[in-house]
């Protein structure tokens, strides 16, 4: 890494999308997989997802570089019951293996009412809305989850055990982006640990402890010992759900066993996620579901001060175009070098 | 209701059973509805669920005399879609229906890999776990959702809008009781703090907030005013999930259509309810899914000071065949004039 520089520089999202796909080319990807990457990373500098934006980028290349992660994998896809779908991802990178997924998975749901996709041997280092986003944009309701390596601790416990373990949902809307949530169980996503460890920011109380178990609000400190749930025992159980979710039942390994197999070249282990899509069409209702769920978006917004999931993103998605993003310059020289500009 | 009384009485768990199935039957139950809703209660009481327990049943009786809920209803199912099976309570309590539920859901599941079944004209006054229990029991992962009536104030806003909304999960275990979640997006059980009311306890920081926004730690100011999401706007994203899952999904009314339509008797209003069930052996794992599973448990629980979710009710459940269960006197009273006993 370079040395620490907090100035920024404003590049726009076309150069965010080269930046990122050159980078990809140079370590490995073929062309299919530097373009889902860099389509993934534009994605969420466009919506000032910063930690899954570019800040990603030298961790994506790390594991192109240890072979841990094939830049030339191309995802398999079989169905192993009538309404569930595997897809190997042949140990390439999460944004190809999706892009394929969606409209087997859709056809699938929209067949069956319900139907979920297990994907194995994958390696995701995204956002997991961008997934639940593209099959909304179908018509259908979806839930993603996904585990990492041990980085949280379980209540009552003092060590890692939980990845940062994040579960989303969309809903889709007729004439707008639909509703999308994507949190993690961890009290903070681990790349804002990061950003914060990066920029000698501190953290919120509540969000890790010390290696030693003790509270602290240092992010260098909760990187080497772990973050906790959100919302106490409520968050720890949801992210045992997703341990479950994308381990045992779908033949992956939970955050514990990825952690012991990984290489820690900086990059995402190899892991499972699961998607279940659901068709609102075919689930009874006498009237549009869609309709309806207007009726509660506009009861709930007529309240003062309340917003949807995901509005600040949409909110940025209008502005980034126009206005470019602010991208650190350690970060631009970090990615130069990666990509072997001089 | 009779007048405040702390004192307890002990009774075993053969009297709470019969209290509520006399009580049932004398406000207008058959034999089936009594029966089932006299398991559920005792099924709560044996785990110490005190506010699913015997506290329920004037509710129950009082929708019954209203005439809101049909205490001679019987559910009809009917598959929507492969892996869709709709449930129409047709106005009945959700124990009975839920016992017809589960053979249907758990071959639709086995059949599919996946299967939802959404529940319709239901009224649901119990807690989740027990139907995601019998589900894990056949095998299968399931998850449940329900919402209520506005109870609880979005992030942001003050006043109530959704239910408690509760989520449970659950995972199959060989030699044990399996694992289970059921939570409310509440940052506590509305039950709770009713208890906690009739009680004339304080409730912890962060619960609830006056009718004026304030927060508070008196139980009847958060009846009168709102209660709180656990976990800010994590839990209020999973809450507004729920309202989407068992309204506009499924064709049933949200908490905040529940609330209008409400006759306010003191017992649940219409609603829905959704299960998704998964059979764990068609998810494409090739290993035993319940054996990973076990490995993932012994880690989690090889950390000193953690316990998986339901360990408190289980262990519960070992004492109270023994030793009974401790019943307020003023309840008991209640009861006995709810059935006609004097």
């Amino acid at each position: 890494m370079s040395q620490k520089n907090n100035s920024q520089k404003k590049i726009n999202l076309k150069q965010v999308y080269q930046l990122a796909y050159d980078c990809m080319k140079a370590n490995g990807c073929n062309h299919d997989n530097a373009d889902a990457l860099a389509e993934t990373m534009t994605a969420a500098e466009r919506d000032m997802c910063h930690a899954h934006g570019l800040f990603r980028l030298p961790g994506y290349a790390a594991a192109l570089k240890s072979g841990k992660v094939k830049g030339d994998a191309a995802p398999t896809i079989k169905k192993i019951a009538p309404a569930v779908l595997q897809l190997d991802a042949h140990n390439g990178y999460a944004p190809f293996a999706l892009k394929a997924a969606k409209d087997a998975l859709a056809e699938c749901a929209s067949q069956n009412g319900i139907a979920a996709m297990a994907l194995i041997r994958i390696h995701h280092f995204a956002a997991l809305w961008m997934e639940i986003e593209a099959l909304a944009e179908m018509g259908l309701a979806a839930f993603a989850f996904t585990a990492y390596k041990p980085a949280v601790a379980p209540t009552g416990g003092s060590n890692p055990f939980f990845g940062t373990n994040p579960m989303a949902f969309g809903w889709p809307r007729k004439d707008q982006p639909p509703m999308v949530f994507d949190q993690a169980s961890a009290a903070m996503a681990r790349g804002e640990v990061m950003i914060a460890a990066r920029e000698g920011k501190t953290l919120p109380e509540g969000v890790g402890i010390t290696k030693d178990g003790q509270p602290t609000t240092d992010p260098n400190q909760v990187l080497e010992g772990a973050m906790l749930t959100f919302g106490g025992h409520k968050g720890a159980s949801i992210a045992l759900m997703i341990e479950l979710l994308v381990g045992p039942l779908i033949g992956e390994a939970a955050s514990f066993e990825a952690g012991k197999a990984d290489n820690n070249d900086g990059g995402p282990p190899q892991g499972g996620e699961l998607i279940i899509a659901i068709d609102p069409g075919r689930f009874g209702s006498s009237e549009d579901p869609y309709a309806h769920a207007e009726r509660l978006f506009e009861e709930l917004l007529s309240q003062k001060g309340t917003r949807l999931p995901a509005q600040r993103r949409y909110d940025n998605r209008k502005k980034t175009p126009l206005e470019g993003v602010s991208i650190p310059e350690s970060l631009l020289d970090t990615i130069k070098e990666l990509t072997g500009y001089h």
